[in-house]
Formats: structure tokens, C-alpha cells, sequence
């Protein structure tokens, strides 16, 4: 416990991010302070969301500053402690940073967490995390599908997508994913139990258009849209009356200098329907009543979540990319002691 | 009474409309058959939708066929009825055409109105017509603004933008207008109340939000959207949290064939705000509620309606291109008779 490995964000990437973008700096383990304590970071999240952070542009939160270790939900274990609640040995979670020690603070956004209760501990970075509660409040707060409605996922083999299909299910609804490869979209009826997948690739606004009243022959009441761009074109062009679009995510439009948006705007016009953008932070104070849903279904076997966990924080930058490449199956976790 | 000049449409524009896209006819006068009654058309509303209706492309109507009248809404005098309840003499207003004379029926849209309780029977075709209630609906029941919020309207010196900033101040909002020439901004201050006014002309979006920003000290917590293009990109970055962006209309894209749409989707995720589309043939069942109140204002001098009436059937090309050069002011009407 004598030094601290920090990935580090050296430039701000231009479109797609480069290794140059990143270093892999030693420092010295950090001290604490009063009301402090050390986290020994285990798991790193690795988020799409990431990418937004890197860019100097006015977001929900401030963007990484260059020379900072890059921001990551992590798991880990308290190694030191000046702060009452966090003794050494416990197992906490919170919003830290891809790096081998942390510092946390009583009030702060790290909280104790406990293995016992969960098939692995890492599952506080899925399904009981910012992932499986964007999928629960996002769906169910933002998006409000009705029983007998179709709820359609864009980016539906992604860690968030996933779930929301497994939940749109469980509230009785047909769900419909787009994902991007043969393989994924049988993962998608098979494993997460979608009625019907499309694999958008080397299909334009009208093929998928056409592809999407073929799998959601009633229309589309819901989308649940974490990808953007031309997938989210033939979205609209396939809306329902009063149909809700739960804006999660563009990741089609994060390595982009390029701002896409919705194209079909009109089509809000002529379905009277409405687009509205989501963000997990909002339910904070529900996540003990999102988490305890989850359980339970997870439990029924009513839900299941793939965990894709790289080993090792100098492969910190290849694990990342994977979010974009599309070659993770499940949501991808960084592994660092 | 012998013949019956319509203004046809005889070709689908192609961005821009052209004089060769349209014809004026005269055909003899149609005969009326039972539960049917003849209209001898007065005025005919002017409105930017109906631009839309002249493409063949999905939207909340049918495209007007080619080689029928222009569809607008008109109001009228029926000239013979075989038609319980409509009695030669009595005036009526309906969605019609742009023709000397229409036939309406029993149950359609062609309802009776008094033009002896306003002020002028021009005034179906805005206060008291589609203008006033898209107005009047859209911001109270889609927008829903609070009264201590900013209200901002694009489009403003528009007929239905001028009606919506009177009736954010009624409501106690701060209403912040977006027009395209000094005049015009003039008008929106000195007339209408409008709190501040920005001329969009020669401004990027740069330019633009920060003239938004300077506008609206206390940021934008709903939009009326009229406009589109870089407008609704300044709009967008403008919100504050769980801000409303009320889509009434798209003027700066009816005459393109490009589709620019909501390229900032992301602020919508930044701040947690929503695009709903709106439309007034939705509130057709309160339309009698909406008028009572509009009346109620406009008798107390607290919210005032500017006609333009362009005279002749013949200049219906012309009086119709002012909406998108803006050289009208106030709504847009094409006296027949």
C-alpha cells in the first residue's frame, strides 16, 4: 500500500478517445483526513456516460479536469478510516475515479454496501447500481408504459438496454430491441426473453423503419432510446398516438463532432407524443426501493444481468472502448485489485 | 352565383412553393345533396400547416390531393342548405378550402358561429380559430407554465406567438419573444407586453443564446416552439431544469428538404426537460371553454389580436408566401368576398 496507480485523463479526445488521450500515472497512496477515510478500489463501472465527462461542455456535471484520474462509479473496500460509519474492511460504493485508492467523505457520495446480500459484489455496479436504477426509475418513472403497450430499446444489448427490456416484460409488455449483431440480437430474445430483436447494421431510416412495424406490428407506445442518430430516426417515424420517447442516452453521437439529434422532429407533431431526456441521479433517494424491486425479481429468476469484467487497470483504455466497438457482452466492469 | 373560382394545388412544391405549383380554376358552382349545404366563403385563414399538407408525407392529415382547392379553414355564409340547423343567411366557420364556395355537411368539422359578439368576424379565423386555441391550449395545458417562470416564445410576432406571449403574462410569467426584424420586436414589446424581445437575424447560435441569456436572467423553464432550425438549437441550451418545450411548429423547415430537427437532444438530458408536439384539433371539445375565456380577456383589453387580410382570391400565392417571408403582420387572411 505504497502507491497509487491513477488512470489519468491528459487531453480532452477529439471524437473517438486515443490512448494518448490517457496515462497511467503512479502517485503516492493519498492521506486522509478528519471525517475521511481510504478506499481500496476493486471495481471500476465503465459507462458511456464516461465519454460525456472528458469533453469540456456543459453537461450535468462538471467535466473531468485534465491531470484527474478519469470519474467512475467503483466498488471497493475501506482501507483507512477517519470517519465514523466507515471502518477499515467495509465494503462501500460510490461515484470515485479509475484508480487504485480513493478518498471518500462522510456525506459524500460513497456508501456502505454489503456482499452478503447479492450473487456477487459486483452487481452493485449492475443491477443495484446506476445502471440497473436507470433502467428501473427511466422506464417506469420517465417512460410509464402501459400493460398491454410496445415498448421498443435502442442499444438493447448494452448493460442499461438489458434490463429494460427484462422490466418492460415483467410489467406486461411486448419489447422490441435493436442491437447491433446476429449474436446480440438472439442474446436478446434467448437469454433477456424480447419478444423480437432487429440488428440495425447495414440498414437506413427506411429499412429499419420498415424493420421496426414488422417486430411492433401494433406500433410503438414507448422508447427507451440509448443510441441515437438514425436508429432513433426510425423510432419516430414509428411512435404511436401520445407515444413517449425516455431519452437515456446518444452514444451514436458521443465519439462525434457531429450533433445529430432528432431528425424527425415533426413526428412529435403528428403523434402528439413527447421526448423527455432521463437521468438516474434524480432517483437517488429511491434507489432502496428500486434495489429491493430488483432483488426480489432477481431472485424469482424474473431477471437476469451479464456482467463483462476486464482485469487490470492498465487495460483501463481497451476495456473502455469496448462500450463503443459493441464487443462487451454485458455491462463492462473493470476489475483493479 | 354561377361559377366557383378554386385555387388549386396542381404540383407538390418542391421546398419552396412557387406560382407554378398552383392554379386558380373556375368550375360552376357544386350542386348540394341531402344533409349537405352550400358555403359562399368570405375569408380564409393563411396558416404555415398548411404548407405541410401540400407534401406527400405521413403526418396528421392527408395530404391535399393534387388538383383539389387549397385546404384551409374558412368562414363563410351558407348560400343553400338541405341541411337541418344551417339556414341560408347563417354564418359558419370549418375547415374548407380556398374556393368561392364549399359544400359542407352535417357532422363535419363546418360549425355556426355569431358575428355579432366579437368585434369582427374576422376574428373565428384568430382569437376566437385555430390561432387562439393552439395558443391558448398549448400553453396552459402542454406547456404549463408557472407563474413565476420565463416563458419563451419563438416565432413571436407570428399569429399564434403574439396570442401566446399575452397569455404568458396574463398567467405572470416573464415572456421573452424571438422575431425576425427590429419592427417586429418592437411590436412584440409595445403591443403584445412581451417582457424582452431578440431579433434573430444575422445571430448564430452562439449569438443567440447569449441574447437568451441576457433576455431571460433567470434561464427558460418553457418554450412555445414555432420555429425550429438554430432557434430551437439557442432554445435548447437555454433551459433550466425540467424545463417544457411545447412543439407547436417547425416554420424554418416547412420550405427544406433537409431535416435539422432538435440537434441539442442532449440539453434535454442535461436538464431533465422534455419536447412534446401539440396540436389543436386535440382540444376541439374545449374550444367553446377556451373561446368563453380568450373573450373574457380580449372584452377586458387584456390580450389584443392584429389581422393582415390580403383582398382577392387571385393573391392567394402571394398572401400565403408572406408567411414565410414575414411580411405580415399579425395573422395572415385572404378576403374571397
Amino acid at each position: 500500500m505504497s502507491e497509487n496507480r491513477r488512470f489519468v485523463l491528459r487531453r480532452r479526445p477529439n471524437g473517438e478517445p486515443v490512448p494518448e488521450d490517457f496515462e497511467l500515472v503512479t502517485e503516492p497512496v493519498p492521506g486522509i483526513g478528519e471525517g475521511q477515510f481510504l478506499i481500496r478500489n476493486h471495481y471500476a463501472s465503465l459507462d458511456p456516460a464516461m465519454r460525456g465527462w472528458m469533453d469540456d461542455a456543459e453537461s450535468y456535471m462538471p467535466p473531468i479536469p485534465l491531470g484527474d484520474p478519469v470519474r467512475a462509479s467503483t466498488i471497493g473496500v475501506v482501507a483507512e478510516s477517519k470517519a465514523e460509519g466507515f471502518e477499515p474492511g467495509q465494503w462501500v460504493m460510490g461515484l470515485n475515479a479509475i484508480e487504485d485508492y480513493s478518498v471518500g467523505a462522510v456525506g459524500g457520495f460513497t456508501q456502505p454496501i454489503d456482499p452478503q446480500v447479492v450473487p456477487s459484489v459486483t452487481n452493485y455496479l449492475s443491477l443495484f447500481g446506476a445502471v440497473g436504477m436507470t433502467a428501473y426509475f427511466g422506464l417506469f418513472e420517465v417512460c410509464k408504459p402501459r400493460e398491454d403497450g410496445t415498448v421498443l430499446v435502442t442499444g438493447a444489448a448494452g448493460a442499461v438496454g438489458s434490463i429494460v427490456g427484462q422490466l418492460a416484460k415483467i410489467r406486461g409488455c411486448r419489447a422490441v430491441g435493436i442491437a447491433g449483431d446476429p449474436e446480440k440480437c438472439r442474446r436478446l430474445t434467448e437469454r433477456y426473453g424480447f419478444d423480437a430483436a432487429i440488428d440495425y447494421r447495414g440498414k437506413d431510416e427506411e429499412a429499419l423503419t420498415a424493420a421496426i412495424a414488422e417486430a411492433a406490428p401494433d406500433g410503438v407506445d414507448v422508447i427507451f432510446e440509448n443510441v441515437g442518430g438514425v436508429i432513433l430516426d426510425a423510432g419516430l417515424n414509428s411512435l404511436n398516438m401520445h407515444a413517449r420517447v425516455g431519452l437515456c442516452g446518444l452514444i451514436s453521437e458521443y465519439n462525434s463532432t457531429d450533433r445529430v439529434g432528432a431528425r424527425n422532429l415533426w413526428q412529435l407533431i403528428v403523434k402528439r407524443a413527447s421526448i423527455t431526456g432521463l437521468l438516474v441521479a434524480d432517483y437517488v433517494a429511491r434507489f432502496p426501493e428500486g434495489a429491493e424491486q430488483m432483488g426480489k425479481w432477481a431472485s424469482e429468476g424474473r431477471i437476469v444481468i451479464d456482467e463483462h469484467i476486464d482485469e487490470g487497470i492498465e487495460n483501463a483504455y481497451g476495456a473502455f472502448m469496448r462500450l463503443f466497438s459493441g464487443s462487451n457482452q454485458g455491462k463492462m466492469i473493470l476489475k483493479i485489485a
